[in-house]
Formats: C-alpha cells, sequence, structure tokens
C-alpha cells in the first residue's frame, strides 16, 4: 500500500459515483501514480476507478498496471471497448496483452479493429521471444528526405497523439530503408525552410531484427539513446526499440548473472521466465545440470583423500581432519569473492582483455595479504583455541596461506580465460570456484602437512 | 578494435593533414563512435583527431572517452582551450571531470569560465557522493507558469543548444519552487496561445538533493521518464538526473549485487570506485571483514567434527572422511543456487513478504526432488565407483538428500528473513549460506552415520 492516506478517500469518491471529482483528480498526476491507486483499491473499487478513466488515458494507465491486473481488467470489458483501449495502447504492450489474453476472448475483440491494426498485432507477437523484434515497437514516426523542417514539425504534431516518442524521427526512402535521422532537437534548432536531407544525422545506429535483445539494450545504453531503430534483413525500417524498454531488459539481464553466479544452469527459453512461473520441475531441471557437474568435479576430493590416506594411520590425521572444513571453506570464500569482482568489472567494461597480467598480479597479491592476515588468525586460532601442538597449527596457518594465494588466483583466471574462450565469463558461478578450491585445496593441505610434521620429523 | 577497416584509412587522414575531409567525415555520425575511433587509434593520433573537432563537437565526443582519456586530452590542452570545452560540457559531467583532473591545471583553467559556471561546477562538486547530487545535473530548461505555449517554445529554440534535454520542461515559480512539468510533446499538441498553467501536469514526480542515487534511478526507471526534477529542502529544483544516467546507476548498482553476492562488504564510500582505482589494501580492507566473519562461523565445524571423535576409532571413519568435502560441497551449491534465484525474484519484485511460506514450501520441494536425485547418484557412487560397502554408501545417499533440503530451505530462509529484519538481502551472499550448510551439513552427516552404522549394528 504506496498510498495509505489517499486510498479511503478514494474508495468514498468511487462508491459515491463522483465521477467529475474523480476525473479532475486523476488528470493532474502521472498515469504510473493512478496504475499503483488501482492496484491498491480492492479490485471491486479499482477495476471502477479504471473504467471513469477516458479511453487514451486508458492505455496509459494500463501500461503501468501488473500483468495479472491487465488480464482481469480487459478481459472484464465489453469487446467494443477492449477494442479501442488496444486502439490507443503503444503498439509493442499491445502486442504482448493479446498473447496472454484468453484466445476466446481475443478472437471475438480484434474484428473491432482496422485490418492493419490487427496485421500490426500478427506480426508483433511473432517474433521469437527474446529477440529485438519480440521486444521493439511499430508506433514511431518516420519522415520522407525532402520534405522541410516546417513540414515535419506540421507532420509530427499530426502524428504525435498515437506515437510512443516523436523526439525521434527516423528518415526513410520510398522503400523504407532507413537513410537517417533527425531529432526533434535538430528540428526545432534549424532552419524552418532547411531540407531534412541537409540536416539529418546518416550514420545511424540501428539493431537488426534478430538480434538477442541485451545485445541492442547495450547500444541504447552505450550511446545514450532514447530509442534505437530495427531493421530487416533487407535493411528496411521494421520498429523501434525505446530506453524504458532498454532499461527493463538490462535489468532482466544483470539480475540474471546473480542467477549464474548462483549457479543456476541458464536457458535461453527461460530467461525471462519470472520466478513464480517456472514450474518446480523447470527449475529441478535446470539446477541439477549444474549440480551434477559439480558433483563430479567435486568427486576428485575424494581420490586425492585416498591418496593421503596413508596418512589415516598417523596420530595427526584426526586433528587435521577437524580443521577440513575450516580450510576448504575459508577457500571457497576467497574465490567467491574474487569471481564476484571479476565478472563485476567485466560487466562494467573496467577489465579488458589486454589487462589479464595485471589482474592476475593483483589479485595474487590480495591473496597474499589476506593469506597472511588469514594465516597468522588461524595459526593462532589452533595454537590457543583448540589447543593443538605448534605443528599442527603452523599447518593450517601455512594452508590458509597457501589458499588464499591459490583460490585468488584462479578465482580471477578462470573468468578471464572463459572470456578469452567466448564463453560468457557470468557462468563462473561461486560454486564452481569453491568447487575448484575444494579439489585443489586438500593437495595444499596434506602436502604442507606430509612436508612439515612427517617428512620433517623424520 | 571495434573499426578495424576505418582505423589505417583515418590514420592516413589525420598524419597528411586532411581537416576538411576528416571533419565531414565525424560530422555525419553519432559522437559515441567518434570516441571509439580516438580510443582506437594510438594516443598520439587519436589527440590529433578530437583537436580537429569543433568546440562543441569536443564535448559531446569527449562525454564518450572513459575517463583515463578524458584526463589525458584535457590536460594536454592550453588552458584556454580547456575552459571552453568545459563550457560546452554537460555540466554534471564537467564537474565530474573537474573532481578528477590535477589541481593545479584546473587552477589556470577555471579563471577563464564564467563566475556563474564556476560556481555551478564547485556546487556540483560538492555533494556528497551516491546521493542524488552528485548524480544530477544544472543545465536543464524551467519556465514560468503564465506565458503561453508560443513563447515556451521560442525560449525552448535559444535554450536547447546549452541544454541537456529540452523534451521535458520544468514549471517553477518566482522562488524557483518547482510547481509544475510539461513536455514538448504536450506543448507541441497545445495550442499556441494556451498558457503552461492551463496545460501542465502539476503532480509531479520529483526526488530529493540527499536521496540516495539508486532511489532516484528507480523512479525514472519505474515510471519511464526521461528525466526526474531534483528538489532541496526547501522544494526549490535545483537539478534534474536523465534516464542514461540513471541507466548507469543501476547498472552499478546491480553488478554490486554480484560483488555482495560474491562475499564482499558492501562499503558506501567504496560504492562507484571503479576496479582499477580501489587500492589493493582497501580492497584487502574490504574483503578481510566477511572473510573472517566466515571464518569465525565456519569455525563451528571443529566442535562438531570434535563431537563425533569417538568415532574416530570407529573403522568407518576414515571412508566417512573422504566423502566429506563432496557432501558440504554439494550442500553449499545447492544453497548457493537458491539463494540467487531467491535474491532475482526479490530485485525484479517478483517475490513480496506475502510470499514468504509459498516460497519456503517451494523450494524445500525442489531440495526434495534435488536431494532425491543426488541421493541416488551418489549411493550408486559410493557402492560401485568407490566401492565403499552397502552402509556407507546409504549413508553418503541420504545425507545428500537431507543436505539438498536443508540447503535449499535456508538458502531461502536467510534473504526472506534479511529483507523481513530491513537488511538488504543481496547481502547474503554464496559463501554466507555456503558455511551455514557446511557447520550443519556435518551434524546432518554424522548423525546419519550414527544411526546407521554404530545404532543399528548394536
Amino acid at each position: 500500500m504506496r498510498n495509505p492516506l489517499l486510498v479511503p478517500d478514494l474508495r468514498e469518491l468511487i462508491q459515491s459515483g463522483e465521477v467529475a471529482a474523480l476525473r479532475e483528480f486523476i488528470e493532474d498526476q502521472h498515469p504510473g501514480r493512478t496504475a499503483e491507486l488501482i492496484e491498491d483499491l480492492e479490485a471491486e473499487d479499482g477495476d471502477s476507478l479504471f473504467r471513469i478513466l477516458l479511453p487514451r488515458d486508458r492505455a496509459e494507465v494500463l501500461s503501468y498496471l501488473d500483468t495479472e491486473s491487465q488480464n482481469r481488467i480487459v478481459e472484464a470489458m465489453p469487446p467494443q471497448e477492449a477494442a479501442e483501449l488496444l486502439h490507443h495502447m503503444s503498439h509493442d504492450e499491445r502486442a504482448d496483452l493479446v498473447n496472454r489474453l484468453d484466445e476466446e476472448f481475443v478472437d471475438v475483440v480484434l474484428p473491432h479493429l482496422a485490418q492493419a491494426e490487427r496485421e500490426d498485432i500478427r506480426r508483433l507477437a511473432s517474433y521469437e521471444p527474446g529477440t529485438a523484434g519480440a521486444v521493439m515497437t511499430t508506433d514511431y514516426v518516420t519522415l520522407p528526405a525532402h520534405i522541410t523542417v516546417r513540414e515535419a514539425l506540421d507532420r509530427l504534431r499530426h502524428e504525435a497523439p498515437d506515437r510512443e516518442t516523436i523526439y525521434y524521427c527516423y528518415v526513410v526512402d520510398h522503400n523504407r530503408r532507413l537513410i537517417g535521422f533527425v531529432s526533434l532537437k535538430n528540428l526545432i534548432l534549424s532552419r524552418r525552410s532547411a531540407l531534412i536531407e541537409d540536416i539529418m544525422q546518416r550514420d545511424v545506429i540501428f539493431g537488426r531484427l534478430d538480434e538477442d535483445q541485451e545485445t541492442v539494450a547495450r547500444q541504447i545504453d552505450k550511446y545514450d539513446l532514447l530509442a534505437l531503430p530495427i531493421i530487416d534483413s533487407t535493411g528496411r525500417l521494421v520498429g523501434i526499440i525505446t530506453h524504458d524498454d532498454a532499461m527493463d531488459i538490462l535489468r532482466q539481464e544483470q539480475t540474471e548473472d546473480i542467477l549464474k553466479f548462483g549457479g543456476v544452469s541458464p536457458d535461453p527459453e527461460a530467461d525471462t521466465a519470472p520466478y513464480w512461473q517456472s514450474t518446480v520441475i523447470d527449475v529441478v531441471r535446470r539446477r541439477i545440470k549444474w549440480l551434477l557437474m559439480l558433483f563430479v568435479a567435486e568427486n576428485l576430493t575424494y581420490p586425492v583423500l585416498h591418496y593421503y590416506d596413508w596418512m589415516t594411520d598417523n596420530s595427526h590425521f584426526p586433528a587435521l581432519v577437524f580443521f577440513l572444513p575450516l580450510l576448504l571453506g575459508t577457500g571457497g570464500n576467497a574465490g567467491s569473492q574474487t569471481v564476484g569482482t571479476i565478472i563485476r568489472g567485466m560487466a562494467l567494461g573496467e577489465i579488458k582483455g589486454r589487462d589479464a597480467w595485471k589482474v592476475l598480479l593483483r589479485e595474487w597479491l590480495i591473496g597474499l595479504f589476506l593469506g597472511l592476515m588469514l594465516g597468522t588468525v588461524g595459526l593462532l586460532y589452533a595454537r590457543y583455541w583448540r589447543g593443538q601442538p605448534w605443528g599442527i597449527s603452523s599447518v593450517v596457518g601455512l594452508t590458509l596461506l597457501g589458499i588464499c594465494m591459490w583460490a585468488n588466483t584462479i578465482g580471477a583466471l578462470v573468468p578471464l580465460l572463459a572470456r578469452k574462450a567466448g564463453i560468457d565469463p557470468a557462468i563462473i558461478s561461486a560454486p564452481f570456484i569453491s568447487t575448484l578450491v575444494d579439489a585443489t585445496g586438500l593437495v595444499i593441505y596434506f602436502t604442507t602437512a606430509i612436508l612439515l610434521l612427517i617428512k620433517m620429523s623424520h
């Protein structure tokens, strides 16, 4: 409940049917706020508030409602009204909504729309999810190259109410091929009699219909664009992707990195599946892949321990085992920290390919410092808290030093190698590094123990 | 190298001093592309290309260069030229640049700027990093309420060249208090004789000077804005934050979640420190905090193992130890997967407070399925690959079942509890969950062993 004070007043106005007062109240605020109010009210009152809105405002407010409320509200409408709402919606959201609605309902509503609109919905709904085509919209402004700025501004004024944005205009030839770009700012600053072809920018940054949605969203981010034009394989302009949709895509993709980092196998089809939309079986299928692979890798710890098993007769073995989870755990933690840092640095473009050696040296050095500190703590901890003799305590301390340097180095090395091999480094998860450190950390531990406790006592 | 074909040609043009041809080539392209070319060229050629640009274009191109190149190029300029460049830059980037430049150089350059500009730089540079004030810009358009649309458009035309955006205009009273908002689209669609106060939206979404940068960026994302006005404590408009800066902020914050998830202590001051800007000592300081805390937590594994140490006389103990890293590692991996999924679901707003029980049940169920599969694999693996007797193999299988259910449950429970307690759930890292699972997983392992191997054989 984001509007605890407003809601009771509103409920009263709605229930006593004060349409004029309600309209006036809503007119002055951002449609996103109205959507919040509708979500905060009981479903019935919320729906009444929605019905009070004028047709064009309805489309705006609807776009800020969650998908569940959108479906409920639209499916409760008479077909004629639903069609009018669709007519006013932005083209990409309209196609998404139709994709979600009950098919029978859609069959009754669509005939109320013009042929061109029906085709637009069908085309936009047909693109493969995750591609530029699936997220683009078709309500943008195009201009021919030969008209004047004055004529262009007149057109804009005429078309503005139906366009998602009028701030960017794309210049196309008679085959709809994209040949240039002008912003409304350029238009406003230019002489009214100038020709579009003389003021337009010819080197336009664009995306392709079948490109990955993340690739095109990154272009918008990189060049600080309000929208990116999308062309088909013949160079024809077929849509635009707007900055707010790019932001949503990047949020999706970036939070996905957390999923990968947690060790959940990225599934191209499930990319956009919200938490509640994937079934338990889907989730199990996606997670078991990684768990099994890591299980196989982790199983290397068995032969390593087995190899050292002649030491089980040695009186030191039980004491060494007591420290095992502590040492391996700390190594895994240090490795996770490093890989998290490196993946972030790569995602932000701060760590470039040519930096590999510098990164390795730096992380090794950090590992050295961390290892010296933790090693000292570990030595004293084993000696004085756990009452172990100096020999075993030294093994614990030295192992912590060695394991920290090692974990930091491979925590940096593995994502660097992954990127070099053309693999998304974000796939290098914390569990992956922990597992690697487990198997190799054991070697460090027991080798130190053999050198210090057994070889030295002979 | 993003432009392998262009670079040799460009180098030739630069070295033979073909200024006119270069200008023509650059004029037609997005300033971000020109910046890429400059970064792809050798430093000397890149600097020559930059010097060919007209003063206003220089400012645009500079904003797309990385900070290192920006500093190098500006510090090599004569003071007069540097001042002219600063004059044309967007106000927020200008303040950031001045903050980074050599102080002595700045002292020579600033006197070439007008008093108002010097003050603007000083004020913008003075806001606390991480707040709205530190990321806002001051080159926006304000309008008084009493003028007509025609007058407003004339003003815009006049001011546009120096403004970061003219698409959103903010209406202020004579005390600069924010009282309304009109978009350029509204202006274009309204009658030329209408008054601003009659067409403006009065309920403006705004942010406050001292708010966290993430909070204000989220407003821009949520309401699909091009810019968000920022007011001071008295309600006066003092700046705006643009959509492209909001995107940068959100990328920073979201990649930071990976850092937290990797177990690196979030440090409010280091929030915005790029990889190369924090010293090794800074990094060590930030990481050692978590490593020590986790070390303390992990140290619980010692008494647990110690408690079961009467079993060391038992003939089963060495075999049980061989499987220890495998079992604890798998538990940690399952826990990391779950916590990654939950943190993402929370970040996207898909998992709400009221869903807690549903989430726990769901993750426990996923753990049950994963545990049944891994347990079966583990049982067969121990029995047939490692040649262990059925008793020990069963302990391994049952422990995997128990540990998966347990790891999945606490991987969901801990971030849910953190949020309930008002703590950022993103702070619950993969290492944190692995450590928790290590200590408790041991109890599951040895309790199963005692029940199955020892109690049952009596």
